[in-house]
C-alpha cells in the first residue's frame, strides 16, 4: 500500500490496532482517536490504513492516489515509481476499462427486451470472464483445502462462455486441462497450475474419478475450434497428466473410452465417485443417465471432428459405438414420460415415476435433447414434463418432489432443506441447458420464458425477494418448495455464467460459430419483430439484422450477406469481408 | 432449544431477523424492538433466541430453564419431558461437576509452587480431557475438509495425557487407532469414526503416508498397559484398516517394519510425506532423525514388551534391529555439538552448524535423550546446546536461527514470520519432551525452569503479553525473533496438553506407572523441600509424601510403603493396599 499526493500522517497494518479490542468496523478506535499509530502486521489479522491530514480551502480540491498490492517490497517500490501519479493511474484505469469494453464489444445485441440486452451485452459476459479468471477460489462461502485449485469440470465449462471473448486464453486453459487428463482417459479432479507437471503427476486413485470430468471437453474444445477455425489444434500433441501423450483428438478418444470401459449392469456408464450432481450416491458401479447422454454427445461430436479431419477410421469407430450405445439408452433410459436420472448400483432407479421423491430430474431431459439421444416424440414429451413438473416463476427446479424421507446414503440432497440447491432447488447452472434444448425443439416462447425466469436483470425490482445482486448469476434460488421462494444464494462464480451466455447468444439469438462459418438460427418469442447483433468473428465485424415480420419463433427464410443472398443459414468464412452487413428474415409459418 | 418456567413470548431462529441487516451483535434489532417475531431458520445463518417477559416484585425470584441441543424434534421433546425442570437440570449439572471432579481426583499434588499445583490438579488435566474429546475439530482457526476427522498422530498422542484419568475410553480410542493402521504398518492419516470400517478401508496411497503416525503407538499403548496392568491387551487380535489382522503386538511390529523398510541414503527412516514437522520438505526419500529416534524408541519399547510377554524371538528381533540401527544413528545423526534434524533427499543436512538458518532443532535433542540413542556425553552436550541456543523466557524455540532466505520448497517455515510457529517460534507441543529429557538427565532445576517458562499459569500476571487464557496450553508462542515476543496463539486443542501433563506428573514429580507397580523418581528444583501427591492407581489410593531435606534435584534414598521400607523405587502392585501411605526421601548428594 502506498500513497502519493498528500503527506502520510500515519498508518496501521494490524487490524486490532485499527479497530480496537471488543470493537467492530462500526466504531474503529483509530478513527475516534483521529491518529493512526503506525503498527506493522506480524501475523494475526492484517489491514491497510493510511492517514492523510488535508485542509481544503473553499472550492479547492486535491488528488490523493492510494496504490494497493500484494508482493515483495522491492517490487512494490518499482511499481510506485512507475505508476505513482494520479495521471498515470487514471491512464491505467482508462486502459483497463478500454480493454474490458473492447472484450464486451465482441458481441452486442439490441432486442425488444432491455433487461436481456443488458445481460448479454455487459453483465453475463463480465460474469463469465470473472468466473474464468477466479474459478471458485474467490468465495465467502466455500473455503479451505480443495477450493484453492481449478476443479476439472468447472474449469472446462468456464471456458465455454468466454471462447468468443478471449480465445487465446481459452486455448491455454484448455491445454492445461487436457494435460490434466490421465492416460486412463479420466481426469485429475483438480489442477493446481503452480504444481501442475504434465507427464509427471501421480495418477488419480481409481476411486476418486468423477464420471463426467473429461466429457466436458466435448463442449469446450469444439467451441474453441469453431470460434477460431484452428482445426490444427486437434492435431496438437499434449502429454497426459501422469504419463504418455496424444494428440488432442487422441485425448478426446481416451475420454470416451474411459466411460465406455466403465459401465454397469445395463451397459450404461458408471457414476463412479460422482457425476455432475455430487449429492447422488449411486454406488461406484451405479449408472448415470446424465453421463450416458454426455457420452452420446461426445461420440457424435467425435465423429464430426473425425470427419472434418478426414480420419475415417476414427469416425467409423465413433459411429459404431453410437450404434451400440443408443439401444441401451432407449431400453434403460426412458421412463415412459421422461428420462430416468440414474440406476443405483442396487438396481433402484432414480428420477422415475416409480419414485416417491425425486420423480423427475431436469438434466436428463435437457441432455437427452442436447445429445440427440431423444427420439422426436420423447424430446417433446420430456421437455413438456419439465414444464409441467419443474417450472416455477424463478426458474426450473433441479428435480421434484424434494427429498424429505430418503436415506442420506442414497442422496445427500435430503440433508438440504426442501426447495434448496440440489434438493429441488432452482439450480442455476442447469437452466441454460433447458433453454438450449427448447431452442433445438423450436420452442422459442418457452425457452425465452425459462430464460427470463432466472435472468438476474429480471429481478431488478424484486431485491427483497432475490436478496442478491440483480446483475450476476448465482448458484441457486430457493424454489416453491422452500419458505424463501425466490431468494437466491452464492452469486458470481458459477457455471451458470457460461451456459447462460451460450443459451442467449447461440440458441435464443442463434448466432453460432462453426468451423465453416457463422450460423444464423434464432429461436425467439414470436412477439419480437426482430433484433440486431454486432459480432466479431475471426477478426471480422458482422452487423446482423434479424427481421421477424411474421412473428415466428424459429426458421430462417432468407439470409443476405452484403446485399447478396446466401444459400442456407451459414455465413461461409470465405465470403466474409472486413465488415459485413447481414439481413435475415424469419420464415412464414 | 426449549424453555420451562416462564411463558415464551417469542423466538427467533434466523440470525438476520434477530440482528437485523447491517447490524451486529452490538446492537441487535430484535432487542431494540423488544419483541421477537418467531422466525424459523431455513438455510442461511441460524440462531437460537427465546423471549420471556417477566415481572418481578421486589425481593421475588423466578427460575427459567433453557435447554439447548442439536437433533431431531421428537428426541428433543423426550429430553424436555425428562429433564425439563430446574431441579432435574441442577441435578444433572451437579452430576457432571461430580464426574469431572472425580476424574481430576485421580492425581493431586501440593508443591511449593501454587501455579504448578493449579495446572497439574485442574487445568492441564482438564485441557487434556477436552483435547481427547474434541481432537482438533473444534477450532476458530482450523476449519474445512480434513479438520473434521481424528488426525492419526494427534489422536494417539492425545490418549497419553488422559490414560490415568479415563483408561477405558483410552483403550477404545487406541483400538480405533490400531484398526486405522494399514497392513503395510503405516497409518491412515485420518480416522472418521462414523465411516471407519476396519478391514475394509481403501489402503492409504503410498505417497500420503506420514513417517511418524504409527510410531506414537509406542508411547500410547504401553502407557495404557502400565496404567491398567492389562498386559492381555498386547494379545488382543485387531484388524488392520485395509485387510488382515494381527495381535496388538503384531501391529506394533508392523509399525516398526514400515519405517525400517523405508530408509534412505544413510539407512535412516525416510520422512515420506512429512514427519512431525509438516513444514520440512525433505523429499519423499529424505531421512528424518526425529523419526529415527522414534524408531529407536519403538524398538526398545518393543523388546521390553516382548520380554514381558515371554516372546523371546520377538525380543531378539528387536534387539538385533537396534544393534544394526544404532551405528547408523551415530554415524549420520551427530553433528558435533548436537544432533541433526534431517538429511534431505538431495544430501543436504538440516539442523546442522553447517546451515546458515535452522542450525539447531529442539526435537532431535530431546528425542535423542528420550530414545536412549544419545550416549551420555552427547546427551549432556545436546541439552546444553538447547539451553544455549533455544531457551527464551517463554519457552524453548523449535529451531534457530529462523528461516528468512530459505527456499520454501525446503521448508515452508520460511513462509511464516520469524519467531512464529515452526519458524523458530516456541512450539508448545515440543516443550514437554525437553522437560522429560532434562529430567532423565537429572537436571531438575533446568527442567523446572523450562516447564515454568511456558506454563500458562505462570503468565497469569502478563495477560497483555500472552493475550490468551492463562490456564490452558496453546499451539505456539512468539519467540524473541518475533515482534510479539511472548504472545501466544491457538489455545486449548494441542498435543501440548498431553505431554505437559506427562512431563509434570511422571518426570518432574516422577510418579510413573509401570506394569509391575508405581515408580517414584522425582526430578525437582533443589529448593523444594518436598511435596505431596495423592494418586489413584488401579483402584487403590496412594498418599505419597516426598521429602527432600538435602535439597537434591534427583535420586531417591529411601522409600517407605505403609511404614515398611521398600527395596528400590518401585511400589510393587502386589504390596499395595486399598489406601497406602508412602514416604520418600531424596538422597544426599
Amino acid at each position: 500500500m502506498a500513497q502519493t499526493g498528500g503527506r502520510i500522517a500515519g498508518h496501521e497494518c494490524d487490524r486490532e490496532r485499527f479497530i480496537g479490542r471488543y470493537r467492530s468496523y462500526r466504531n474503529p478506535e483509530a478513527v475516534e482517536r483521529g491518529q493512526l499509530e503506525n503498527s506493522e502486521a506480524y501475523g494475526d489479522d492484517p489491514c491497510g490504513a493510511i492517514q492523510s491530514d488535508l485542509e481544503l480551502q473553499p472550492g479547492a480540491s486535491a488528488d490523493i492516489l492510494v496504490l494497493m498490492g500484494v508482493g515483495r517490497a522491492d517490487v512494490g517500490e518499482r511499481i510506485r515509481e512507475g505508476y505513482g501519479t494520479p495521471a498515470r493511474a487514471q491512464g491505467e484505469l482508462d486502459a483497463l476499462k478500454g480493454r474490458l469494453h473492447g472484450l464486451l464489444e465482441s458481441f452486442g445485441v439490441e432486442t425488444p427486451d432491455e433487461d436481456f440486452n443488458h445481460m448479454v451485452n455487459v453483465w453475463n459476459a463480465y460474469n463469465a470472464l470473472m468466473t474464468f479468471v477466479w474459478s471458485r477460489a474467490c468465495s465467502l462461502v466455500y473455503t479451505g483445502e480443495g477450493r484453492d485449485a481449478f476443479g476439472y469440470r468447472d474449469t472446462v465449462q468456464d471456458t465455454v462462455g468466454v471462447t468468443g471473448l478471449i480465445p487465446e486464453e481459452v486455448r491455454r486453459r484448455l491445454e492445461m486441462m487436457l494435460t490434466g487428463q490421465d492416460s486412463t482417459g479420466g481426469a485429475q479432479p483438480q489442477i493446481r497450475p503452480w504444481q501442475h507437471r504434465p507427464g509427471q503427476m501421480l495418477p488419480t486413485p481409481a476411486h476418486e474419478y468423477r464420471s463426467d470430468d473429461a466429457l466436458w471437453l466435448f463442449d469446450a474444445v469444439p467451441a474453441y475450434v469453431a470460434e477460431t477455425g484452428d482445426t490444427g489444434f486437434y492435431r496438437t500433441v499434449l502429454p497426459y497428466a501422469d504419463r504418455g501423450e496424444a494428440t488432442v483428438l487422441g485425448h478426446l478418444r481416451r475420454a470416451l473410452e474411459f466411460n465406455l470401459e466403465r459401465t454397469g449392469a445395463h451397459g450404461l456408464p458408471c457414476g463412479l465417485l460422482a457425476d455432475w450432481n455430487d449429492c447422488l450416491k449411486l454406488g461406484f458401479h451405479g449408472e448415470s443417465l446424465f453421463v450416458a447422454f454426455q457420452v452420446r454427445h461426445g461420440l457424435r461430436v467425435y465423429a464430426e471432428i473425425a470427419d472434418l479431419l478426414g480420419e475415417a477410421a476414427e469416425s467409423q469407430w465413433a459411429r459404431e459405438q453410437l450404434a451400440a450405445f443408443d439401444p441401451r439408452l432407449q431400453a434403460h433410459g426412458w421412463d415412459g414420460d421422461w428420462f430416468l436420472r440414474a440406476w443405483r448400483e442396487d438396481g433402484v432407479p432414480l428420477g422415475s415415476k416409480r419414485c416417491e421423491e425425486g420423480k423427475i430430474f431436469l438434466n436428463t431431459q435437457s441432455w437427452a435433447v442436447l445429445s440427440g439421444a431423444a427420439m422426436a416424440e420423447q424430446a417433446v414429451r420430456a421437455m413438456d414434463a419439465v414444464e409441467q413438473h419443474l417450472e416455477t416463476e424463478y426458474g426450473l427446479m433441479l428435480c421434484a418432489p424434494p427429498y424429505e424421507k430418503a436415506d442420506h446414503r442414497v442422496t445427500r440432497a435430503v440433508l438440504m432443506n426442501p426447495g434448496t440447491k440440489e434438493n429441488a432447488g432452482i439450480f442455476s447452472h442447469t437452466q441454460g441447458w433447458a433453454v438450449m434444448a427448447d431452442c433445438l425443439l423450436g420452442n422459442g416462447e418457452r425457452a425465452y420464458r425459462h430464460y427470463r425466469a432466472y435472468m438476474p436483470a429480471a429481478q431488478n425490482d424484486r431485491a427483497e425477494v432475490r436478496e442478491i445482486e440483480p446483475f450476476v448469476h448465482c448458484q441457486s434460488t430457493h424454489s416453491r418448495f422452500s419458505k424463501k421462494f425466490g431468494a437466491s444464494r452464492i452469486p458470481w462464480l458459477s457455471g451458470t455464467a457460461s451456459w447462460s451466455y451460450i443459451a442467449a447468444t447461440q440458441y435464443i439469438l442463434g448466432i453460432r460459430p462453426e468451423v465453416a462459418g457463422l450460423r444464423i438460427d434464432p429461436c425467439i418469442p414470436g412477439a419480437w419483430k426482430g433484433f440486431d447483433v454486432r459480432r466479431r468473428f475471426r477478426g471480422k465485424i458482422l452487423e446482423i439484422r434479424i427481421e421477424n415480420p411474421d412473428g415466428v419463433q424459429k426458421g430462417v427464410r432468407r439470409v443476405e450477406l452484403n446485399g447478396r443472398a446466401i444459400d442456407g443459414t451459414l455465413l461461409p468464412i470465405g465470403r466474409l469481408e472486413e465488415r459485413n452487413a447481414v439481413v435475415t428474415l424469419g420464415q412464414r409459418r
